[in-house]
């Protein structure tokens, strides 16, 4: 099967490496909206052309994947791509996913195309796992918990602070609430009991470290709700110690059963990624051949990671699956 | 949708306890190979019938759970229920589960019923967290662990021994190959690195505890791969400490990304069950729910967790579930 890039930042690279890793599956194309000379990729022998063309390689591509970002790119894209391609994305503002399900799903089915939207670990990974325990479970207590991983909003946010040049902020889960969870505890957590926030600051010459101390530690929504510390690094560590971007998580159902409820069960997912953006490809990419199946299997519109059978994900055949992994 | 049990022993009492739980079902009947007027369940209002007048009730019920053993029952119940009823079973015998597949496909294809193999927990979840986790990272390794739990055919062995009066064995992942699975060393583990084997005994009145000590660590298939700890115990304490049947596990998959594999990736899912015949029921019961609805879509023949999209799972709506679940 083939596959076409939507956009060549992290998310597109990441893609770019994971089809490499699955020898049923070719990149055919990428697509910038940059100048293409200018974009350098990895694949020998693949071409980069302008957005702009896209439509000229319709035919050429059994799936497009849609590598840009949710704000704005994702709720223009995903629905305008629909109407020629299979597309996959990462949508991952939880808040608008309904809407943006239904503008994909209409597109889709309309032009009979197949369509998976908020694909990745959380919206992705970590949906499936809150499902199945949920459905498990009935009677019990969902717990997320992100990292520990750099969040780039946060990181976004000391970076735009007076005197700040640059900076890195970490997500790190509090120990004794995963502690707390796994022990069937059921706690009821705050915010600021669930997780701190760790933030690597390069400051700009001659500034205010305490100010800027405090405007991150005080910063609404960001950073005012947590217990956040906050250390000044030089430019060099924050390269040599701080490029990457790893990231992670846990996604606890802590549930009973029995004629009274007497028994406790706790299920745990657990992620630790070196590589936020190249994990989200994986996932993206395995479910681009469950897309591809069913869209050969006659199933048009709009899908998500709910409504996919596992046994499509997988190269293997049905006989091989139950023979080998059930 | 109302359910059949068929077999009332620790699988069947937890199904019982599941459907309770579940608020779009019911029981409908309970069927037993025992003198039914000895049989006592829960469930007030709901009847116990002979096997031997199943068939009478075939419109009663929904989806009929087989709550048998795999070594002589499921072989034959299911294969023979699936003629007539929509069929779940736990068989759990991995090597035999292709030839199993076959003869309740068979069956099930034949008479427009939709039947599920081998649901629960293991085979089930960890299935599907292997197979979930082996198309995301094609590049890996898998692990699996067990336990902390107890085993029954481990204990079943230690009360063959000459002068054993009662006794229980407990399976218990080694901590330190957890760690480095964790840690993504990709370490090789014999079988003794990985799993220990305690055993509580309690001994009949003058038998040579060295002996049967021995005889129980030497013992091939069953101990004599693993590091063996046993203790003895008063049958007293063996009942008020070793009643329960707790069980668990984790699965591993610790894989690489990017262009020449330079990111590592740990995904762990792991159980910690108090009664592991109650969610193994409690699995088998949201699948219940599933198969229901793929029966109604026109759906027939024999399915396992692979196969099945995970919203069917879930009483939930489509859009429910991505409003609040993705």
């Amino acid at each position: 099967m083939k596959i076409g890039i939507l956009g060549y930042g992290n998310l597109g690279r990441g893609i770019e490496c994971a089809v490499k890793q699955n020898d049923d599956m070719e990149l055919a194309a990428v697509f910038t909206r940059r100048n293409p000379d200018t974009v350098k990729i990895l694949t020998e022998g693949v071409k980069v052309y302008p957005v702009s063309d896209i439509l000229e390689h319709k035919d050429e591509i059994d799936v497009l994947i849609l590598c840009g970002g949710s704000a704005t790119d994702l709720p223009v894209q995903t629905p305008e791509y629909a109407k020629y391609f299979n597309v996959i994305d990462s949508f991952d503002t939880h808040a608008r996913i309904p809407e943006h399900f239904n503008n994909v799903n209409k597109a889709a089915t309309e032009s009979g195309h197949t369509a998976l939207i908020s694909c990745g670990w959380d919206p992705g990974m970590f949906s499936l796992n809150r499902l199945y325990a949920n459905a498990i479970l009935p009677q019990g207590n969902d717990y997320t918990f992100w990292g520990k991983g750099v969040s780039q909003g946060h990181s976004d946010a000391i970076r735009r602070v007076e005197g700040v040049k640059d900076g890195k902020q970490y997500t790190i889960p509090v120990e004794a609430a995963l502690e707390a969870v796994r022990n069937g505890e059921n706690p009821e957590l705050t915010t600021r009991q669930k997780h701190i926030r760790e933030c690597f600051v390069v400051a700009e010459e001659g500034a205010d470290l305490n100010k800027i101390e405090e405007t991150i530690k005080n910063m609404p929504n960001y950073f005012a709700d947590y217990d956040t510390t906050v250390h000044f690094i030089s430019e060099e560590e924050l390269k040599a110690n701080h490029s990457g971007i790893p990231h992670g998580g846990f996604v606890f159902r802590s549930g009973i059963t029995g004629w009274n409820g007497e028994h406790k069960h706790i299920i745990e997912y657990s992620l630790k990624l070196d590589s936020n953006p190249e994990f989200t490809s994986s996932v993206i990419v395995a479910y681009a051949r469950a897309i591809n199946r069913l869209h050969k299997e006659g199933v048009n519109g709009c899908k998500t990671v709910f409504d996919i059978a596992p046994a499509y994900l997988s190269k293997a055949s049905g006989e091989e699956l139950r023979a080998h992994l059930l």
